[in-house]
């Protein structure tokens, strides 16, 4: 899907001209929202009002039906009740229609009866070679092309919003707004039961107005397309943020009531996240606060923070949030120490945090001089200052003025460096506070917003590609039998013990001559075959061997047995690998040490399958006991390497074999020297 | 501690007469600040300024010295430089004054020598039967004794303020104006010299003026003197809430240059809040929100939130927000869904979050009467308001008159069901919002903020006792030795496996009659007796143990053995109990399951010590790995009651041993029926 061109958006986003079904002068319905600002679009885009009653709206003439219309129309907007929605449907592709904006509510958000429905009208609408946006949406709004089809008005600027709530694209609105920012697109993507977010993201990363796409999305539709148009628009440098729900049970049931969405697992969209390279935030505040930061700065790197404060409880204060906020405050290097120590009086604090101890009242332009300092060590990436900056003015209009000139001279040393820096104050709305925010420094009234916004642009390296998924199997796994699986794993580049598929205790004796004591008896057939009494482990000779198949045929008649050398486990480690499939993002590996860790612990890491070797050795790296791995306690640390290789091999069988929903090797054995699966298992869709 | 008289603060916060050495026309200097300030006192209230050169202060006689004034002057504040700051002291004293304020910077925050002269004048004040705040600090205010000694004016409200950083005080002060509360007093603390914020909790928790008592600070002075003052305003209805540093290096290095203070853990200082049943927060804006939530609806208990949203995207980010903040989304009781979906359209959620879907627009009032369904749930504790309330006033006058109504009989509802209603609006400065924050329900732009703010009132319980400490021991540990550390422990109700002190094979053959084989074999007088190889784990019989011994003694030559019965480990969990003592908040406890769960995952939980066993309980049940207590994998659960004892009784040495500085039982075997000191160690001061 990835290969897939993408789709031609230019009538939603330019079209030349414009209907609106069910334009009308009752303020509180749609139809007159959208005529509204409908009708502040340019003259050089024809607009027709269509009322059933065909009186006049809001001033204008109106036709009783778009049939009426005697020229085609590119774009249809559809408020009508549930009821008339298809009708104005046909109407629509009758007039030439190539969109269709579906504000209409009453469909698949309804239930089983309106997804039918739905899923009708989108049939007729794309073989009729148009496209339908919703329906249940709150319509589209381009500023870039002055198409103004949405229920309010919007303020112009470089983000992209794509949303599935109304009320959150109003409420970002009014913060971005605020922060001096505003929308190149806003698309109300309701039910997307034709283009889906995914669609309207490649849209704009070829959008030349928009800088950063902001996503509010309940429903991810096909994942993995989702994640890679996200990853798309990231490597052409315009940043995706996504804000979404499912982190509560109460929020998956809002969203189910809400829009009849798939929710996934907070944990698989965080895996999204990171393979699409999208910077997930928790609130409309948060989404507007990391846009503007990014159209200020475009997307960087940004782990070491220098924290300059002119008070000892902002520095403090300002560390700790900068810290918990995952970012690091490092001590700097002496050079840099020494030359703020020469710029500051005796009692300041010079080694990160800054705490500039009175030298603002005595020398307003310490601010500007310590950010110098602070941007050219090339151990920092970004500066946060935080504390009085904007109220030194009250002193004086001397120092007024002086206060202002700074601040011009902080923006210019922060564009002359490249690097982000953001400001908070307790005088954010100063007039050397507005200096700052108009040269591109976001200034925050509260410093963990501030802090906060610094851990929007991430650790600055590229994702890995995004994975990629086979349609179909070369050659299709026919059974989920043990051997099966195994031979699937081995096949993919997994080891396993030296092993042999036997139906009797004379093949098993035979096979172990070159196997070698002790081995290991497996029961063929058994769903559970450990809980079910399937497995003999450390057959010492031949006789015990013997014993064991003559035991297991009584009790349990298997049609065979696997008979398997018995790995040394006083080395290694046990691993758990697996992967289960999300209905919107397919497979989904999970990766943990076995045992208490995965199931008391819950000390798992997850990504989207399959993995490569260095995204495998990150989820390892990143397991809360992955010290273990590195050996403590007199222990030998395990070839991570091959552990992490082992992983990527497991997880390619998922990605190779779309007739398997679920697989797991578990324990895979981490040891010294390799890994070894000690076990397999593998699931068919029905 | 606890049981002495609180310092009688009167001449601070309330004095006859005032007096400020170091008055200034200089608007630079503080001694022209706090003038201005002082200016304002009503004239009941007697003022004495003294400028060095006896020139007018804003308009107002001085003397050139306080030996000028002929009659005594209860409050002192003094603003001079450093050099002269010793001599004003005894000025003060001379003119008999019982409170100095030392607003004078230049001691104990530079250094060794700064702070053997603040130790002099801080004798001098106390001999004199006065007392200091400060130095080093910016002043004093009580708005409702209308005493304004402080830098700058403060809104009047009731939250006492105190704070070691003048420009935190400044930065609250902004925020808590903005929501329409001040301070009854503010007290700046500046190097605590001698009065610390203990004594000024103590002060605030009998001053009627104040409701909350909020807490800027980066040195505790004497942590257990802090948490009785704060447990005892909690205890009094008058909530502490703190904020304060050490949450990263970069913050603790900030905090030593700022007032050479003495910094504790995080973990440590996050001990120190439960037992005082303190509130922390990690924001001047977080307090603020804080301080008004705790004003508007006093202690209470709060864990199930119901949401009540206008739209489906609120309704899921809002949930999910307030699940982050540690709260509980619970789905209602199916009597509050019904009740709901009789009030509701058909396409609202009413499970919990509810989501108006459109009831606003259609019935404004539909606000008043799902907050009045769903604060009626007795499974409810508060309710959470999100979205776009206070905007439907934009659709036409008479909604916008509706919906203010809607506001006052909100507020009314939620006044009579006396449960926090807390509600984030995009539409925060409207009318209707306007009318809900002056009601008492705040408003918030953020629903992050709105939601954080719920968690401040905690779970309601009362916290335990605050552990007290002896003073010295009845009697003291004379020895370190592990037989002395293991009688202590015994004497404190701690089970041991039976065993003998014995210093030959014979006698450790003999003694061993009465304990039985297998037993350990343990040579005494070695620091890391195990690592030096004198532990013999596992003697079975009298050979092994004559062999031990011989073996032992060539080797180590120790002063003696301890012969003690081998415990079964098999159904057994081990977890170490350790006390160490933090410079501050004394001995703390820290409890963890032994081995990797301590050493590899950090899965340990603090307490002040001593602990009783209900806390000790909570320790164990809070641990990560605490499903392994409980029973995995077939195991037999512990008896958790009998580990908590035991918990209790080594953390009980602690508290009647001052002399013992760090101590240890590791392991501590918890089995299913009881629990097992299988070693033990301590440390004595030097």
């Amino acid at each position: 899907m990835t290969a897939s061109a993408p789709r031609d958006l230019t009538a939603l986003f330019d079209p030349r001209s414009v209907a609106i079904i069910g334009a009308s002068n009752d303020e509180t319905k749609y139809g007159n929202w959208l005529s509204v600002q409908a009708l502040r679009m340019p003259g050089t885009r024809t607009l027709h009002l269509v009322n059933r009653r065909g009186e006049p709206v809001l001033g204008r003439q109106t036709v009783k039906a778009l049939t009426d219309v005697a020229e085609p129309v590119d774009l249809v907007a559809v408020a009508v009740p549930a009821a008339g929605f298809e009708e104005a449907v046909e109407d629509a592709l009758a007039a030439g229609a190539k969109a269709i904006v579906g504000v209409t509510a009453g469909f698949a958000e309804l239930g089983t009866e309106g997804r039918a429905l739905q899923e009708r009208i989108v049939k007729r609408v794309r073989d009729a070679g148009a496209l339908l946006l919703g329906p249940n949406c709150l319509g589209v709004l381009d500023s870039t092309t002055e198409l103004y089809l949405a229920s309010n008005p919007m303020p112009t600027g470089g983000v992209a919003l794509l949303s599935q709530s109304g009320n959150m694209a109003l409420e970002l609105s009014g913060f971005l707004a605020a922060r001096g920012h505003g929308f190149s697109r806003f698309v109300s993507l309701g039910n997307q039961a034709d283009l889906g977010v995914a669609d309207v993201i490649r849209s704009c990363t070829r959008h030349p107005g928009t800088d950063v796409i902001a996503v509010y999305c309940e429903d991810f539709g096909d994942g993995r397309a989702f994640v890679a148009a996200a990853a798309e628009a990231a490597a052409a440098g315009k940043p995706v943020l996504l804000l979404t729900v499912g982190g509560s049970e109460a929020s998956i049931r809002g969203a189910q009531s809400h829009t009849g969405a798939l929710t996934s697992d907070s944990a698989v969209i965080a895996a999204a996240c990171r393979a699409a390279g999208i910077h997930r935030v928790h609130s409309p505040r948060e989404l507007a606060d990391a846009a503007a930061a990014l159209l200020s700065f475009g997307p960087t790197g940004v782990r070491r923070v220098g924290v300059v404060a002119d008070g000892g409880g902002h520095a403090g204060v300002g560390s700790d949030i900068v810290e918990a906020a995952g970012l690091n405050v490092p001590e700097f290097d002496a050079s840099v120490s020494d030359a703020l120590r020469a710029l500051l009086p005796p009692s300041a604090a010079v080694t990160n945090p800054v705490d500039l101890a009175g030298a603002g009242e005595q020398d307003i332009t310490s601010f500007a001089k310590v950010l110098e300092t602070t941007l050219s060590s090339e151990h920092l990436d970004a500066v946060l200052i935080t504390g009085y900056f904007g109220g030194y003015g009250g002193y004086g209009d001397t120092l007024a003025a002086r206060e202002i000139e700074t601040a011009h001279e902080m923006a210019r040393i922060a564009k002359a460096h490249g690097k982000p820096v953001v400001v908070h104050t307790m005088h954010h709305a100063s007039e050397a506070a507005k200096v700052l925010a108009e040269s591109g420094l976001p200034v925050f009234a509260a410093v963990e917003d501030a802090a906060r916004t610094l851990a929007v642009f991430g650790d600055g390296k590229t994702p890995p590609p995004v994975p990629e998924l086979a349609e179909t199997a070369d050659q299709p796994a026919e059974s989920d039998n043990y051997w099966e699986a195994r031979e699937l794993f081995r096949a993919a580049g997994l080891s396993f013990p030296g092993a042999a598929l036997v139906e009797s205790a004379d093949a098993a004796a035979e096979a172990t001559r070159s196997i070698g004591y002790p081995v290991v008896l497996k029961a063929m057939g058994l769903l559970h075959k450990s809980d079910s009494g399937g497995v003999a482990l450390g057959l010492a000779d031949e006789d015990q061997l013997r014993a064991a198949v003559q035991d297991m045929r009584q009790r349990l008649s298997p049609p065979g047995f696997c008979v398997e050398a018995m790995a040394d486990l006083s080395d290694g480690v046990e691993l758990i690998v697996g992967v289960q499939s999300d209905p919107r993002f397919g497979p989904v590996a999970m990766v943990g040490l076995g045992g208490i860790f995965t199931e008391v612990l819950k000390d798992v890491a997850f990504a989207l399958a399959p993995v490569d070797r260095a995204t495998a050795r990150e989820m390892l790296d990143g397991l809360r006991a992955a010290a273990l791995l590195r050996g403590v306690r007199g222990r030998p640390p395990v070839d991570l390497d091959a552990a992490a290789a082992a992983i990527a091999a497991v997880t390619s069988v998922a990605a190779h074999h779309p007739e398997i929903t679920e697989l797991e090797v578990n324990p895979l054995l981490a040891t010294p020297t390799g890994a070894l699966g000690l076990d397999a298992r593998i699931v068919l869709a029905p």
